[in-house]
């Protein structure tokens, strides 16, 4: 199969997605002539282009799109084709009705806005794959054509009768029969046994609380909904180019798709990344979701969109600092990418988008974001050759899954205080804190690369996923794992004892009494530290080698954290800094160690193929020390045992000379 | 009529809702087994059992039915068998649509949830009666029946069509005339004449502000549909066992139904009642709900729902701290309760409420949820021949109705800082923290069996009860008032001069120029306490013997209470200790004395017949002085003038030995 | 054509909405007689009259009506006579569902309230003509009537099927062809291109943004399509009274209506003002509505609706303390009023808005409201003589527009933290605190009367209002301007640059790099002030006469404020007292003067005619120096040098005698 080094050989892809459309042409003789001064070698085209390219129905003008293949291709520049599936044309929602998406009160989705479509309509799957498969006719021999983008950003849903219709067939494929929907669901509760398999419904709007595996099936149902439309038209292109990659991309921590199964759907992994410049922890957000699609794609992958500055769908939009835009993109790298691109070339001047920033802003080629766009343009050609195609080693897993997220997150849990994403972030906080790379994986994959795996809360595990967890402690992997973990199987079916009991003895609890969910302002003392969100009540069977305590409250002198030899159970959150020693000194017992010792804050390390990553977080200056002799290859300079990063400075390092 | 002592027969009734279709036979033998062991000897069968009992329309399978109930007979548990109307089976709504209903704004609510049936569908109504019909005709001569229970907490709305033509001829049995409709619901204003029946509607959506007359109608329609939901399958059931009781369980101060004139319906008044175990008030507000179900009862009541642990309905679900439990399951019986039930028996392990909590967990027979359970087993079984049947003595009465409130929560009142239930709540905090024990009773009530009336805030009030109120008072009764009492009538037509002239005599008030409502956080300063919620500009006809002013501020000097002989008008929400001592001075003056004096604060205290009650609701000893010598139900300890109760501590006392 | 003064008549007309439909006949007199002893000499009827004049389709009753009108004439008090299509009586929505308006999510809006008529109903249209045909007729010779109200308060929407066929006609006619259109909406982007007028929709519900044009656009449309309502009905009463003045009244800040546009339909400006009691601006909120009416007409203006006491509609509905009735209303005729009315006469008992205050309230004629009502009138009677129809002369322009802020309010935009009328309020607040009389002006209008033009903020320009901007400046004008001005111009497309260039040259701008938007708690520290809300990061072009600069932070050094000559740019908000001094500075510069100096905190001097009005906001005595001897109207005393105004005093001072 073709891989992202197909399109990168050796070169970091640079550029972003360029919407043409919008200019006249005399745009785009000017567009190039910056892209090249920039640096830039990889432009998206045709993701929003399908009323462009079909103006009519079955009526196709491919003329101006020609034209910018060529333009590209003589400025060597290559072409991420796309898909412009993801904004049907006005006329298709004029002329088919039934391919307007309904929500959960039986709305429709009009057009005027993008992503007007329903994934279960058959006559939108027929003239999305129409189009497809006459871009990819015209353009499978174009010398500029590297790489398939299909569609854009798969979000949506449908609960309209279509839907119904293709939930229930999908239903049929999972269960086989009714019984066996009817005892997976529960529906003795509450009298909702189905007889005939027309009864069933999407997860419309009821008076109270849905059916939980209902809502979730519905979610597993539009993710495969979702993936179909995918692959058909995955399956098009590759019948023209089996030789170019396809990717679709993914927006990170997006509760639609199950990621991990269509990572394995895709020749390329790739992630649109948009962390707020405000925010404290951005650069932790953005770790988290660079080693995530970093681990579904099992290396390199490809940043297909992010901000040079400012995007407009915040409460308020602030702008990247100066040196910000490099700073993160170059984290990107070092994680792993070896494509940085963005969300678009040129800013938009009209319609929705246009207070969301391009690498050539309002401001034009002066504007200080398109001059920073040019400076990164450099370091990257300066990094490709060493960097590209290279791997990131990660001693630790952080095990994370769109079902249990999906099953957890229901209406009638014991907790909206916090949601799943919360508790994954903090954990992998914990880690990024500690300067321990660590990699992402499904419950059910393979943990012994990995010197220990870290549980953030796996809410419903399959016995499968249960066995894969001891088995790796009992092979001498260590564990930590957090609360509300094994709680339930993959029919979101309470394990007798609230926990799985093969988890419990691994943790050496005997009863979990009761949970006892904290106040969104609550915090659980405990010996040395306090947790929030969560605690329990538990009862010991006397194995464990190891006991945090809880201090007062109705809690006191029950265990907080429970260690029984390689495994440790955490059943609250602890606050950050105890969370990051906890794991520290843990993985230090599992022998995984730190990228580098002795850093000051704000500072992140992370090691790439031969080399070391550099980056500062910080505006003051801070220095560093890294032993040894090395050249930084973006200053050419040589480093010796230590080195000063100013304002968001970066450094990347090769090995120092032995 | 039948009572609730048939069902009792002199025991404390002790179990609650058994949904055993959720698990296979084997577990019920478990069950009854633990059951047993923990004392409960009566479970409710059949509260969301129609799709199992009628899985095709008009085929039955009672198979499963007869055993269970063969079962519970043989182990001595009585059955209350519930018809499974409020959760109509999936064929219901796919054969027949007509039986969804609408919300306010036309959105179907589909099945997949519960309640998804519009009380106005002829179909739905027919279906019902036919399932009813079927199971009173089956389980009639079983000997384990003892008591039926009519659907579930009732609280569906529906605004769709057939509600309508049901609506028009509830208002036209209301009204007769479209003349008179006009004239009560006041549609001179704004436009709003109707000529003919047919263009009445629901309370659907509306550009701006609804006819508030219109609104309230609707609610009580609702209510009334409702109430022949029940009252048509009660007569079924009745004419199958008229010697048996029926009962349909309330949600405590829900606003969709008039309990009042529901319970006249109803053989047996039951509740469901779930107080949050963190609200530093949840016993207050037991109390409350108790009073309240005992007053509509008048007499013995079941407490048909309450929670072992935690709900799953709140934000944060707290489970109830060792102790809690028994604590307000006692503080119900000695409030009146003659049957004490939760829902459910044993927790789900599927749908919608897996994290509700059950009398046996998820931790099972060695989780703490079910120890507790058996031990206030134990304990019931020992109050039961003392306290089955007897009755709860009170000198005060607090008036309360629905009609009154509906009038009041209207869109475009003069503030929406407050809603009716707060000012419930706060007045009947006051009398419970002075250990007066109360009735509720209804403003057309006769109220002279009482010392003392309080009338917390009723907005309308009918003719018949302001004279009542004024004969009260001139017979001798003591009456004391909040504010926004009397403004309007029974069509929330404001009286003139904004507040009855019977009762502005009746205070001594001359005019009330403005009302003044406060702000959520703001105070208004009277003589020796501060006011909330609500303040008012009055010119009193000094006829006053007593009058608490207003300091400071825009009504500076204006009475903020006033008292003209036995007749007392507040004009604020006094804040808690203050209306306290007030009520407690005006008890006192009344010849309503507390339950006990010199209680120390936590300590609930009431008397049901020969006992007293001594509940603790908080977690240090305290130690309580009750001159004489007693016997504690209990522990069977001899008690003589003091006794230490120590976290939840219960005594149940007989009389002293004189 | 006709104007207000042809009903005035050199008295200042008092009085208001009157509804006598809610009330029996004998009440009437009773009214009359109050009407009288209060001075009211002119009542609104007929605004929600339409059921009751046509209670069945094309079957009138106007006998009420003809003796109202009789008895109006009869005691010297003139009719306005309203159009009653404002609420359609219950028949027109049962018969003809068309009428009816769909919000943007296709949800119906029911009758049952008021308001509920499309204006795109072709039906609708067609019977709201039928009955002002009908009442123009009958009543255009009565001796009563004094001028027409047209509707009530334009404020609808509609999304449904007739609107979308008007809103293509009126797209149709601004565009002409469809490429036109597509390139002012920008459809290129996001596939979106129209290749038949029927696929264009309303600005219905879609899954993620919006086309901004289609809703800039949209709400053009629907302000036309409600103009040409209330032109059609204008056009039938004129017809039959060419000699009488029409009006409609405008709600204050309203964002639904292009008032510019439809004050050049009226040949009476009016509005209704209703500021919150406990506002502590309330008063500067008061001003801003009166300044911007009084410049949409051109000189004298209708203060059609306030409330005597509370409204119904807010939260907490707060009454008016003594004497701010009398304090506000004067303000409006210091500001230009020659009409000072209500709604409504009498408090409705029953109805939506029973809780909305009258002249008369709940307490009636011995209530405090009406008592000030009827003193206002008093003062009214004597000021009219003197004050009715002269002019208020102001040196300073705030440019305001619709469409502006209909650009500028679009989701997607940079910053929701504030709204557009936040900015306008913080920039007249600033000008009012200083004592600068200020007109409103339209970017386009002549602006050489004025000594000084100020910008708030006008997002969207067009060339048209850009070049009479730089041109007022080139001719000798002062001009200061806030930020996000000149961003877009009329199609919302943004200006190269970020900011149209002849603006940036204005201001000595070279390179607008990025916004920089502010959190909602978040201060840009100045150079002598700090700025809230926004902030920018600007590259000067080295021509700017003063400069203050940003402090600390990312922006450190870079300016926040430029002048050029006589053009000032301020890139964020400045503290309120610091924008105070900076325009009371620049305003003196450019010779616009304080309508009186040395005034004490609260006390609004304004000059109208001859006259001088001092209005003292607060409650405490102040005195104020009024250099000459004058006459106070409202007391007949002689004032000499300085007087001292109570709490909400008012004095109206003649010119001192010279």
């Amino acid at each position: 199969m073709p891989r992202l080094s197909d399109t990168t050989r050796r070169r970091i892809l640079y550029g972003g997605d360029y919407n043409p459309e919008q200019w006249p042409e005399e745009t785009w003789h000017e567009d190039v002539r910056l892209m090249r001064d920039a640096g830039v070698n990889s432009v998206t085209l045709g993701v929003f282009s399908w009323a462009k390219l079909e103006p009519r129905p079955g009526v196709h003008d491919f003329g101006w799109l020609d034209r910018l293949m060529d333009l590209m291709h003589a400025n060597g520049i290559g072409v991420v084709l796309a898909t412009p599936t993801s904004a049907p044309p006005p006329w298709l929602g004029h002329l088919h009705p039934d391919t307007l998406p309904r929500d959960e009160d039986g709305r429709t989705e009009w057009w005027g806005g993008r992503q007007h479509f329903s994934h279960s309509s058959t006559t939108y799957r027929r003239h999305a794959a129409a189009i497809t498969e006459a871009m990819a006719a015209r353009y499978a021999g174009h010398p500029a054509l590297t790489m398939w983008h299909v569609n854009n950003e798969y979000c949506t849903y449908d609960h309209g009768d279509e839907a119904a219709t293709r939930f229930r067939r999908w239903l049929r494929d999972r269960y086989g029969t009714l019984d066996a929907l009817n005892a997976a669901w529960g529906t003795a509760f509450w009298s909702q046994g189905y007889g005939d398999w027309a009864e069933i419904l999407p997860a419309r709007r009821t008076h109270y609380l849905k059916n939980p595996t209902q809502v979730l099936d519905f979610r597993r149902f539009t993710s495969d909904m979702l993936l179909e439309c995918y692959a058909a038209e995955r399956d098009i292109v590759r019948r023209h180019t089996p030789h170019l990659p396809v990717t679709t991309n993914f927006m990170p921590l997006w509760s639609g798709q199950d990621a991990w199964r269509w990572a394995e759907e895709e020749d390329v992994v790739s992630v649109d990344l948009y962390p707020d410049p405000r925010d404290p922890l951005g650069a932790q957000h953005g770790a988290l979701v660079q080693d995530m699609t970093r681990s579904q794609a099992r290396g390199p992958w490809m940043l297909m969109e992010q901000a040079a500055g400012p995007v407009n769908w915040r409460g308020a939009n602030h702008p990247k600092p100066r040196g910000l835009n490099r700073l993160w993109s170059l984290q990107a790298v070092a994680r792993g990418a070896d494509a940085v691109c963005y969300f678009q070339w040129r800013q938009s001047r009209q319609g929705a988008e246009k207070f969301h920033s391009g690498m050539v802003s309002h401001a034009g080629a002066q504007g200080r974001t398109y001059q920073e766009v040019k400076q990164l343009g450099a370091d990257l050609a300066k990094l490709a050759p060493h960097a590209a195609g290279s791997t990131v080693p990660a001693g630790i897993a952080v095990l994370h899954d769109w079902h249990s997220w999906w099953a957890g997150a229901q209406d009638g849990r014991l907790s909206t205080r916090f949601d799943y994403p919360d508790v994954l972030r903090a954990w992998h906080r914990a880690l990024w804190e500690a300067h321990l790379t660590t990699d992402f994986a499904h419950p059910e994959h393979d943990l012994s690369p990995y010197k220990a795996v870290v549980v953030p809360q796996l809410y419903a595990l399959t016995d499968t996923a249960v066995d894969n967890l001891v088995a790796y402690v009992r092979g001498g992997g260590t564990l930590v794992c957090g609360f509300l973990t094994g709680v339930a199987d993959e029919d979101d079916r309470v394990r007798p004892g609230g926990m799985d009991a093969r988890l419990r003895e691994l943790f050496g609890i005997r009863t979990l009494h009761e949970w006892w969910p904290l106040e969104a302002d609550e915090t659980a003392a405990c010996d040395g530290f306090w947790g929030s969100l969560w605690s329990e009540e538990l009862e010991p069977d006397g194995t464990a080698t190891e006991t945090v305590r809880y201090k007062g409250g109705e809690l006191d002198g029950l265990p907080a954290v429970l260690r029984k030899g390689r495994a440790w159970y955490l059943s609250t959150l602890p606050e950050p800094a105890a969370l990051r020693d906890l794991l520290a000194r843990v993985a230090a017992d599992a022998g995984a160690r730190p990228v580098l010792d002795g850093l000051p804050a704000g500072v992140e390390a992370v090691r790439r193929g031969d080399l070391l990553f550099l980056l500062h977080h910080g505006r003051d200056p801070v220095t560093v020390d890294v032993p040894g002799t090395h050249r930084d290859l973006l200053t050419d300079a040589t480093v010796t045992d230590r080195l000063t990063l100013g304002r968001y400075g970066v450094a990347v390092l090769t090995e120092p000379a032995s």
